[in-house]
């Protein structure tokens, strides 16, 4: 289904940026194998892999926020993936709207979108 | 210098993905060092650790093609990192402005900004 050759290193996995297509806001950094990608472009939903549960894992199946992909992209060498998708309720588990919600300094400076306890139980 | 706890793995990297801060656009992804992260904060434009050549890396150093930091975010697990950049010329050395400039499917998106010809003997 591939027209892109993909690098996969050793351990099976590429990093994949989401974006949210609309805004441009950077939502999260994970991890795919090439089953992930193939499940996105199926469903039209974000897959990932996840490195901690050790399985395939469709973003939001649980909690709803889901990732519908508008694009997926490949970077140069191929070992790097963009899914530009529309994002439903906050990509984080903390309920910001993205990962990136803080500087490194510290400072906050994203939106909190969901009340994560009553998201997640 | 930092006050957000980073999560680098065993490798002691982590990856970094810059963003246009301007567009919004995706740049590109690759890896850093907490050295290449102080340097970062330090000079004001973005280091990364070349796994290639397995040492620091100022980007643009040689082509002129700096990105000059804006904003240092992480994430939530404090296990990537996102350089916001004012980016000068492109951040592809293939003469598109960003590494994605592809679909998956083998599309060309992207914007082709230099000659690398021109710019890489």
């Amino acid at each position: 289904m591939m027209s892109v050759d993909l690098a996969f290193g050793e351990n099976e996995l590429l990093p994949a940026i989401a974006q949210d297509a609309e805004t441009g806001e950077v939502l999260m950094l994970a991890y795919v194998t090439e089953e992930a990608i193939e499940r996105s472009r199926e469903t039209g939903e974000a897959h990932y892999y996840s490195r901690s549960g050790e399985e395939l894992w469709h973003k939001g199946g649980s909690s709803g926020h889901v990732q519908r992909i508008e694009e997926i992209r490949v970077d140069c060498d191929g070992d790097a993936i963009l899914y530009l998708v529309d994002q439903e309720g906050g990509a984080c588990h903390t309920g910001y709207e993205s990962c990136f919600y803080r500087t490194i300094g510290g400072e906050t400076v994203g939106e909190k979108v969901f009340d994560p306890d009553a998201v997640y139980e």
